[in-house]
């Protein structure tokens, strides 16, 4: 197993996942180095220093092999294997993510929503079950379950977060808008509206600032 | 104005923001670098390093004023003023955003929807109309935009991006799967969902492999 790769590295890594993906739909089967960092805008030396950090899959004067780096990034971000996941939450944003049919090409496969509107129980989305959350215990029970979403408010996402880790539950994506104190062994991945927000108006007042 | 400061040190200012908001909620006045640090799980030495990109705010032996910091960073991050935002695309990642109404207490206000589908001419979202895509090129010579949130598919985004930013638009808050090649005075932020996944698989394999 890679020790010792950073984050940022690691964050990257989706980007050229997704870059060789078209460029396999499109019939390219090598990329020189070069090619790719005009593609994708990265220096050359970037994208070498990245794909070093995987043992490097460049050979000089031919350049990447793109089926090959494709599948050994998919290795090397586990997409590889199915990924079951629950969302929590069957609002607006629960019902994005289970629309978005995107995520099981990847491997991502949701089966199963959980809410406490109990006019949605029995209801399906995408023919997936939506459940009430007191049958969330039962069906963790009886289900592999490797990623639980948490789209429920910031209000709730602390306690249901606990109870989901109780449940055995080691990954949990988390929409709420709240830092989730689960211990170090659950490994929680934070999508933050807001600070993406925030983030879009520094950069629009420095813009404005330098004009 | 502040120059040459990271955007990793920017990424972190809306969790301090966060942080900061709620110890005022909670009436405290001031914070010592340490109970900070305590709080937030990051070392106080990188909160001081943090903060001192943008002068420092601590006092040797006060601490932090938790108000002057909370205020300062939500003028450095451009909170001080409104933003208005029309959001393409009133599926449900649309709709999810619409319906999020902490945005407007940070300044972000969304003032229209837009989308193809004709079932949804006229219809409203919390009181926000839907307009056609027709009738875009109408709303934004009427209306000052200072934001764009994308959220359609990515087989239109780089062909509806261009023409927002034909149509003045100089900040694109982009949820579809792809790079916006727009042009350097154009603010891109992306959520890409599926990388956000990806990083989470790589953590949970990593995990899974050091067990």
């Amino acid at each position: 197993m890679e020790k010792g790769i950073s984050q940022a590295v690691i964050r990257r890594m989706p980007r050229y996942y997704r870059y060789l993906g078209e460029l396999l739909e499109n019939g390219v089967e090598r990329i020189s180095s070069n090619d790719l960092s005009n593609l994708m805008k990265v220096t050359a030396s970037q994208i070498r220093q990245d794909l070093n950090n995987f043992g490097g899959f460049g050979q000089q004067g031919y350049g990447y092999n793109v089926k090959f780096l494709y599948d050994e990034i998919g290795k090397i971000m586990g997409l590889n294997c199915r990924h079951d996941i629950i969302v929590i939450g069957a609002g607006n944003l629960g019902l994005a993510l289970t629309n978005y049919a995107k995520f099981e090409k990847l491997g991502f496969v949701i089966t199963a929503l959980f809410d406490i509107n109990p006019k949605l129980k029995g209801t399906k989305v995408r023919g997936i079950p939506v459940y009430m959350m007191d049958e969330l215990e039962k069906y963790c029970k009886n289900h592999s379950i490797d990623i639980a979403a948490l789209t429920i408010p910031k209000d709730s996402a602390t306690e249901v977060a606990q109870k989901l880790v109780d449940l055995g539950i080691r990954a949990i994506w988390n929409f709420a808008h709240v830092d989730l104190d689960v211990g170090e062994d659950v490994i929680v991945e934070n999508v933050h509206l807001s600070d993406s927000l925030m983030q879009l108006s520094y950069n629009i007042v420095k813009n404005t600032a330098n004009e």
